[in-house]
């Protein structure tokens, strides 16, 4: 396209996005309907009033079927998640903030910078409109702070009972600018692990939300994007190895994937992991380790042993990361194994989840 | 990465599928679980057994959080669908090759060569394992011919009575290697329009699969990646104005948003309008008009009128594209209309849908 074109059709978009605006569709309905994922008028007026409002920007606002963008690296990282979190308003966030902060997550441990993002909705019959509303704007919120853009997406409407409120998946495009290699398949004995706070506090928030414990505990989710805080520890440290974002399955889960795709030992001192008194005492009601409670805005980092100690001044200088700490080791033996060297003395295998004892915690 | 780096992963990444392979992990169980979504041990052996098996390419394989992926366009289209189609398998396809062949085709009608997509799967518990297995044969299939690869994807177990069986999100990647400008902005009056093939098969077999009429149709889903029969057409006919995938809503709502963002009258003469007899009476025992009838594997085209017959010849030579017709024209007036001369001499409004006859058709 010519300069001259580009500029163009540049100005029709937001000519039209102005007229969007002075034209104000709103959703009259309270509860959506199946019309609302018809394609027909009233999904039109649906994506105008909400979700164009709330994401407006103007690659979105052409309303093709696909998003054009410039590809400005020659390596892109490419995620996909689905959200199913009930119940889907928590103290500390909503299903909106995570579903974007879930994906830039998984792209910025993937040493991606979070460019763009597509969003999904599977929306339940008699949903309320001002929930879906309050949903897209803190999923705005969030794509905002994380400098993310939502430039395509889609809208589902199933029959009542045949999902449960709304369901919504993001998928994630960022640009890789490093040579940096990064995987759970290249961590090294002498190796150290970091994580970058207090772990497990997301998947206690969403189960004390759930009301079917009696406790009454001063915690809330975790949910952030720390693509800042691992830019800025990729750009400082060399030494990184292995990042992971410890969602569903906790911090045990990323520990054995890469004790296993590396075939060595991760040996971890259970007195150094940073857990909140109100996550430990829920954990211990709920009979859960917290080593296995989704984290929504930690990252695990595996990083040589000589830059340790560089890692964590570089993390503890970032808002994410001022309670990093080291909590163990890589070692050769027993290869595949997660060991944990427990605070009564003794040691204990950390294995895989067998059952799921926290179902839909994002 | 230096070359040698980049060998050694690929070779590291082989080996493991390998070594996958070699150990043949087998779900044993007969339905999915809430364990399946845990993201502990039973996750993992559903990822092994079922997704890579189904997917086999050393990008997914890599099982990281992003999927890296080589830039080689400096534009990129991207866009997602989420699929909740019920039946889940019907005459002539089911989900899994809906949800591949869907988001390809959104790809292909934005002028991009179809790359990479993700998969996101949301299952209900007790969902039967082998029908999740074909679903996914089925997508690996149906990517096949559209030469794309699954490179990411993600699993949500939730609870019976949550879902419908199994509902799948894919977005999609493609690669921009035309100026090209397309867009349903871009139509002029003298423009012709044209369908490549008889419109509706996949919503009436949609409906005929979920046995509400007793009819006996013979009818199947035309669901199908038009990729090739897109760029065939883009690389012979300049004058290619928009292109879009009837899908949702029909050729009826495709011309209508045609009509509306380009600020003109589309005029369709009924009588030139190809729909399969099968097709054309059970929409009037549904009471709807075939115009309004999903699509899953046609194309509406709108060409400069000097180049109609080009894009027909060019359309026609391709499989996908036998049965290709021109249907009517664009005008001045009325502006945002679209008109159809009726068979029986008369002209009316064909407006967008307001309710939703046809849920849950894809």
């Amino acid at each position: 396209m010519t300069t001259d074109r580009a500029a163009e059709a540049e100005q029709q978009v937001l000519d039209r996005i102005e007229r969007a605006r002075s034209r104000k569709p709103r959703l009259r309905e309270d509860r959506i309907t199946l019309a609302h994922g018809s394609g027909g008028k009233a999904t039109q007026t649906l994506i105008e009033a909400v979700f164009l409002e709330a994401f407006r920007n103007d690659v979105l606002a052409r309303l093709e079927d696909g998003a054009e963008l410039a590809a400005d690296a020659a390596r892109l990282a490419f995620t996909t998640d689905s959200f199913v979190v009930s119940p889907l308003f928590f103290p500390g966030g909503d299903i909106g903030d995570l579903a974007v902060n879930g994906t830039v997550n998984d792209l910025a441990v993937s040493g991606a910078t979070p460019r763009y993002l597509s969003a999904g909705f599977i929306i339940e019959e008699g949903f309320p409109t001002a929930d879906l509303v309050r949903i897209t704007r803190s999923m705005a919120d969030a794509a905002a702070v994380a400098g993310v853009r939502v430039v395509t997406g889609d809208t589902k409407v199933v029959q009542k009972g045949k999902a449960d409120g709304c369901y919504i998946n993001t998928a994630g495009l960022g640009t890789l600018h490093t040579d940096h290699r990064l995987g759970v398949d290249s961590v090294r004995p002498g190796d150290a692990v970091v994580v970058s706070g207090p772990i497990g506090d997301h998947g206690i928030t969403i189960m004390l939300a759930r009301g079917e414990l009696d406790i009454d505990a001063d915690v809330e989710s975790d949910t952030a994007a720390v693509h800042g805080l691992v830019g800025d520890l990729l750009a400082a440290v060399p030494g990184v190895r292995a990042l992971r974002d410890p969602t569903r399955g906790g911090v045990a889960t990323v520990l054995n994937e890469i004790a296993r795709a590396s075939g060595v030992a991760v040996v971890v001192d259970e007195d150094t992991v940073p857990v909140r008194e109100e996550v430990r005492g829920a954990s211990e009601l709920l009979g859960i380790d917290p080593l296995y409670v989704a984290c929504e805005g930690r990252v695990v980092v595996v990083v040589d042993g000589a830059q340790a100690a560089d890692a964590l001044r570089v993390m503890r200088s970032h808002p994410l990361g001022v309670d990093a700490t080291a909590i163990g080791r890589i070692a050769d033996d027993p290869p595949g194994l997660v060991l944990l060297n427990t605070a009564l003395g003794g040691t204990r295998i950390v294995d895989l989840l067998v059952g799921d004892p926290l179902p839909r915690i994002c």
